[in-house]
């Protein structure tokens, strides 16, 4: 008798139900959402629960059948599709999708892994609270793939990363055990805290089953700014005085440059520019508490006056919640839709400190001015937590296909190298996939790389979690 | 000619300002903080630089001499603390004391590890910043081991624990290595984020030499109220109260208990009780907001009438900040020193679910009460975050050195039995050192103690950092 192959050993043993085969249900499976890559898979395995996923797991495990977990495909990495070769299976969490439990008066949520963003976020709401995690995907994103890349997003300022977030984890491990740390507890110094190794691991060391959130209370104020800031070097100034006067309720603070608005405006041709004098720089702002009593509204009145009195900021908008608030925040969410629309952008996901960030922007648009033979910039992004998505579009009438490849490999080294320079990260909060091994090579700190290649051979020896992403094989 | 020990090779190798032999030297770093062990060690190692920790971790790897590296000396469970059979050297960082930079607009501090936290404090407020970290040990503890042991203290509720705080490390791994991660960056989804495992691991994966922090804004208004509560279940309709009121503004939220605040004010006879009608229950609840214009103090007024004015509240006191409000943390500070006037207590830093805490508190004193042979209650801590420190005086008349064994022995497993049913954890916030490795068996979820061996293994596979700490040789 003919020995089966591996993965038809796993795929045999397991319940047809979770295995989906046919080649056009997996092929949803097969690319990533920037359409890097497209692997290939004969099968994508879909537990109902995480009793399922350690089955999956222990027999891949004895197979050696790699695995490569997947959430809601929102990578900007290729983090979540398998290779092209064929030899792995992908294995989504879409069907673990309950909300284990809300304690209101814990502050915390519990959740599987497949739960998609914006359902947690009702699911807050319906209790009376806020989940403080918030993304531009968040429709479609799920909180596994959120966690495992330590998604970042719109509320970092005032709540942190998705990290910050994490109270409890539930995980299958490379070998199949359980780890069971879910419990919703702000304090518990109880050895090595290991669910940090598999937060922001983009499921290369273990499979994250559920977790344990913190809730924040529920907004009873919510003032949206949209400012006009003549010189790039008031960034600063401005996020410190809006700060302080709001008590440190901004909870966002982000930045649009012109080039980003115009580009959207033009690919968008129905919306209007909310402010009557354009600038260069623009900031939309935005402060909440939870409070019914403290006058925030106020605060921000105040601010701007003192802002527009000194000439920090030349023009504004205030919304006071409701439809105007959405129209501002339209803007800056659709900045990337205004990209593709114009061949896509080749995307720098920059850190650096928030004190540096005036500076690194004026260099950067200088290196592309001088060496983008034409590009257009599109610069955006949380710059109240120092980072920047400093993009660059194919000029008018070049090929976006031969250009950005092109722009990346002459020019995106010195964009790279300057963030450096100045004290910040390639990489801030896309991760690092497949798409940015070689960038995490060339700038990650040596001690670093040599932890994590002992951490994945000590916890995936066999490397079966998710091979060739983040660490090298 | 006769072959040296491995203790003698290093000692000989290294500059002899830095190995301190006299014994009256020595002995200052082999007793905890708490007297539970008096260890052994021929030298104190007190480098004055990161480079002079690599060549002592360089030199102690070749040569299979463990270290146990030791800050202020403030650990509440032995882990720093060399073993009693002389064969560890000790690695003071006290020397590591410099300020490195502190980034205003960043709202950042770079410090070496051996820095004083009250040091610390100073340099962010000189600078018109704070430094959210602040626990009672604040003049002795020092960095590296506030961050060893994920220290947690009086402003978590607001600004999380020490882990939260850090966003860069810098750190000498078990092999000399040194891992430099310092940069003080928001955002950094570059690879695994490795200085999460030597947050917490109490010295037993690298040393941290030092680390990027976190500043926040100075407060500009701090509002303090010393509450009286009649049902211990009104902690937490109180707690959410409070926050919503302040705008999640209550920066520490603490309980005393009647018993603890009776031992204390019997201990220093010169302290007066603060309220004119004694209760069961007190919270000292600070409110601080770093904005000049929100009316903080108005809105802890509000918040006290209605909570008056609904009976959860039977008495109260306000200090708006100054003298009055140094009188009132002075009584929350001074317990541990009442409870070592009465022959010290056997403690339980436990946490639970907030929402399960008033339960908890109620059926564990009851444990107390029923099988504690007339033991006194000193329930205290930092209710806000889930964590009670349930502490227990031996009787009056009995000997604590006899009291104390035995309560641990057949009291203490059913306290900590509650707070796992309840969904707690046996240790909030004084980590495990050598003092809880048992419960820490007991009680830790199987597979992340596998993860914590492997963990251990991978990185200091001879086992020469802190051996015998946190994880079993």
């Amino acid at each position: 008798m003919a020995e089966m192959d591996p993965i038809s050993t796993v795929l045999g043993r397991l319940p047809p139900e979770i295995t989906a085969t046919d080649p056009d249900v997996v092929a949803r499976y097969l690319t990533d959402f920037r359409h890097f890559r497209t692997g290939a898979a004969r099968a994508v395995l879909r537990p109902r629960s995480t009793v399922e996923v350690q089955a999956i797991v222990t027999l891949c495990a004895a197979h050696g059948v790699p695995l490569v977990p997947q959430g809601g495909n929102t990578s900007y990495c290729a983090a979540a599709t398998p290779s092209p070769d064929g030899g792995e299976l992908v294995l989504s969490l879409e069907r673990l999708n309950a909300v284990r439990a809300l304690d209101a008066a814990n502050l915390s949520l519990t959740a599987e892994a497949g739960c998609v963003l914006s359902v947690l976020q009702e699911a807050a709401d319906a209790a009376g609270l806020m989940l403080p995690l918030d993304l531009g995907s968040r429709q479609s994103c799920q909180l596994g793939g959120a966690l495992s890349t330590n998604a970042g997003g719109i509320s970092v300022l005032k709540y942190g990363m998705a990290r910050d977030l994490v109270l409890g984890l539930e995980a299958v491990l490379p070998d199949g055990q359980l780890l069971n740390v879910l419990q919703p507890l702000r304090k518990n110094n109880t050895g090595y805290d290991v669910k940090q190794m598999l937060l922001g691991a983009e499921g290369t060391l273990g499979i994250i089953t559920a977790a344990s959130l913190k809730l924040a209370r529920k907004p009873a104020q919510t003032v949206t700014a949209f400012l006009a800031v003549a010189e790039i070097d008031a960034l600063t100034t401005l996020l410190a005085r809006a700060q302080t006067l709001t008590g440190e309720n901004i909870t966002s603070f982000e930045y649009v440059s012109q080039h980003s608005l115009s580009l959207l405006l033009a690919a968008q041709p129905g919306l209007r520019h909310p402010l009557e004098t354009p600038a260069q720089h623009y900031v939309l702002m935005e402060a909440q508490t939870c409070s019914p009593v403290l006058a925030l509204e106020e605060a921000v009145g105040t601010l701007l006056e003192e802002l527009m009195g000194e000439g920090l900021v030349s023009d504004g908008t205030l919304a006071n919640g409701g439809q105007q608030r959405d129209q501002l925040w339209y803007l800056r969410e659709h900045i990337p839709e205004a990209e593709v629309a114009n061949g896509g952008s080749v995307k720098h996901d920059v850190s650096v400190p928030t004190s540096a960030l005036p500076a690194f922007i004026t260099k950067a648009s200088a290196l592309v001015d001088a060496h983008g033979a034409g590009g257009r910039l599109s610069i955006y992004g949380h710059v109240g937590d120092g980072n920047v998505h400093f993009n660059v579009v194919a000029p008018v009438g070049a090929e976006p296909a031969v250009y950005k490849p092109w722009f990346e490999r002459e020019v995106s080294p010195r964009i790279y190298d300057l963030a450096v320079a100045m004290g910040g990260s390639f990489g801030a909060e896309y991760g690092i996939g497949i798409v940015k091994l070689d960038l995490l090579d060339r700038y990650g700190d040596k001690a670093k790389l040599h932890m994590m290649r002992a951490l994945k051979a000590a916890l995936d020896p066999a490397n079966i979690m998710n091979p060739g992403k983040v660490v090298r094989g």
